[in-house]
């Protein structure tokens, strides 16, 4: 079992995770370079003469930004969620052995290096569309069958495999599970397209496509930073999330009884929920303010304050009954554990619908959290018990990774310590 | 037959269509009012300071800026394009007549009226995600179904059905035709879905979803101002584009024979163009650029300069060939008659891959032109005789529409001065 550590000294400052707070700090570290060199083009003089001033953004600014893939954890976790985000699953093929994922793992490395620093890979054929990296990440999660094709079954955690069934599960096979996941994000979506068919192509005599989930957020530059975002019922989503720094114990794995090469990972698991739109119009406003707990407009609890104050769960109206529902999405989501808390870094879903159907819409639910078990699994079995909005939502796919630690120094390549541990 | 209008005069100034100057342009004035409170707010007494200086960009901009509806043609058609792009095809219930026709335009006249200004449809449940216009411009088309259920069949174009049988074709029943079309785009895909979502839900009891594609260029700010797309073939795609101001005759309809109600319209070409990535990766980079006849990486001709300059079709080599090969996609597309040249519009596509394959992708061919007949069909004629892309490129989807005049005054409805001409 994976246990969640603490006391470990971040080299992050506190900033909330998932908010575009972050964004904006990895953009000014990570993209410095060729940042500064635009702004400084394109002002001319007047920055000259007003150095206090703050920087106008470059009109590119958000296609030149990198994030830092090497270091103790992978990217793309607390990094703020990027607009665009594919989650590719692959099946690894027969006579994949250790020694083919050690080659596998080697090439990847190498495109992550690359692509997330806006060059082309090494057998690219369009390096043009790598030339806007966009806060590109890629990261690496593991399923079963990487354990057993590598022969290191006595490696592979306890709870790495499909989830416990839960009554709201209406899983379909081609939306669940995987031997391994690349979870491919950036601002920009060509960027994305490029990275998620480099990476496959490089793939292709060890591997073939399980699933494709590709999701959307807001477009860079679209709402002010540190806005929550918003799903397709018009929900913010996400506002509860750990924050690096003082919560980087729920966030990675690390301590007694997790392996050398888990050290610095997570676990990662990946829910299709359909959303159904149609029917949750029928709904009134009130209604749907009292199945989430907090208010559609500004994400308040319906206690009061803003956003991210607290809910009042022993509040109560004039007639004594509580004004946060028994059975409402923000009071069964919370609990009184603070080390149960989930780090949520979902996306939007938005396909064209079945014949008859007005729309096919839902949320990737993605979850990364250092201990599933006494993390995830406690929320989502008092979420499938009682909550009111599993009226409208249903998963349809579902999937649990091995998120290993990072790529800390260079020549080392993806999952090293696993596969020479 | 629609006849290519000369002589107009027109109110936008001459600037490249297409490009993203024009959204520059747009930026400052439609969306002037929300953009500059925004900008004076966050540089307090900078901006006072030093008038002159160029306002940074506020962070929410490419949210906030919209792009004015209203005026004698429908926006969406020389608007720089956005980088999200929904095309959804709807065919009628066979209960539909004009009357309802009728309804069903002013309902979505007030919707597009409601949501490229940032305010939700009056029957929309989810008005905060309306809160983002990010420059959203809604296109009505209309295909033959539409003349036919208003009992209007004399005033259908005679060039208003399928094109005629190219022998590149590979069409695809799912992906072609349809009695309207309503081209969605904007620079948030939420934005992008909620549109999408609202405007299919007011049509429900008229008609049902034939078709819906979905598009996707670089995002906003991911890459400079006056950058061309690059498809997801890497080349750079739309270069050739007519300009407003001096070749408006090429993309309003209008003058002799035109009907009434298509003055300041247009005439739209969708085809869904299936690219094989696959195949075109094993073609090598010399190969790529005789098929195209440019420079992959500056996108200007084989024969020398920049993107923008002329190809010199007459250059040959020290062998006596030409450089611009005579089947290359550059010369085909060519014409020597600047009056057939059309405005493309056009996104990229990559969904999830059929089983075994590696990915699924290619692009939504948009093209506007005032007369179908003069520009589109002799243009298509010569690149299905001849164009070495051909080889690495099927349509597997087509469809025509006539898009009407633009909503001219303030209580006039989208297309009604033909369902009351």
């Amino acid at each position: 079992m994976v246990r969640a550590r603490s006391g470990t000294t971040e080299e992050t400052p506190t900033t909330s995770v998932g908010a575009p707070g972050v964004g904006r700090r990895t953009f000014l570290t990570g993209g410095a370079g060729a940042v500064a060199g635009a702004a400084a083009t394109w002002l001319g003089t007047r920055a000259a003469a007003d150095p206090a001033a703050p920087a106008p953004t470059p009109e590119d600014a958000a296609g030149t930004a990198t994030v830092p893939w090497r270091g103790e954890h992978q990217a793309g976790v607390v990094t703020a969620p990027q607009a665009f985000g594919t989650f590719l699953a692959m099946d690894l093929a027969d006579d994949v052995d250790r020694d083919a994922l050690v080659r596998l793992m080697r090439v990847w490395t190498d495109d992550v290096d690359r692509l997330t620093t806006g060059r082309g890979g090494l057998s690219d054929t369009e390096p043009e569309l790598a030339e806007v990296p966009a806060r590109l990440t890629v990261t690496l999660g593991l399923g079963p069958g990487f354990f057993t094709a590598a022969d290191l079954e006595a490696q592979r955690p306890a709870w790495l495999g499909p989830l416990p069934a839960f009554g709201v599960d209406r899983l379909e096979d081609r939306w669940s599970g995987g031997d391994l996941v690349l979870q491919i994000c950036a601002d920009d979506p060509i960027t994305v397209a490029h990275a998620v068919r480099l990476l496959t192509k490089e793939a292709r005599s060890f591997a073939s496509v399980r699933w494709v989930q590709q999701g959307f957020r807001n477009a860079p530059g679209t709402t002010p930073s540190g806005q929550t975002m918003r799903n397709l019922f018009g929900q913010v989503d996400g506002t509860t999330n750990p924050r690096t720094g003082t919560d980087d114990a729920l966030i990675w794995a690390g301590g007694d009884g997790v392996p050398a090469w888990l050290e610095g990972g997570t676990t990662m698991v990946v829910r299709r929920i359909a959303m159904d739109v149609d029917r949750w119009d029928e709904l009134d406003r009130t209604g749907r303010e009292i199945v989430v707990g907090r208010d559609l407009d500004t994400g308040a609890p319906l206690t009061g304050g803003a956003e991210h104050d607290e809910v009042d769960l022993e509040a109560t109206n004039e007639l004594g009954f509580p004004v946060i529902d028994i059975a409402s999405h923000v009071r069964r989501s919370r609990t009184s554990d603070p080390t149960q808390r989930i780090l949520r870094r979902a996306y939007n879903y938005d396909v064209p619908p079945k014949p008859g159907r007005l729309s096919s819409s839902g949320l990737i639910f993605v979850a990364f959290q250092a201990d599933l078990e006494h993390q995830f699994i406690p929320l989502q079995r008092r979420l499938d018990e009682m909550d009111l909005l599993n009226e409208w939502t249903a998963p349809i796919g579902s999937a649990v990774f091995a998120v290993p630690g990072g790529v800390r120094t260079e020549g080392e390549y993806l999952a090293q310590r696993l596969l020479e541990g």
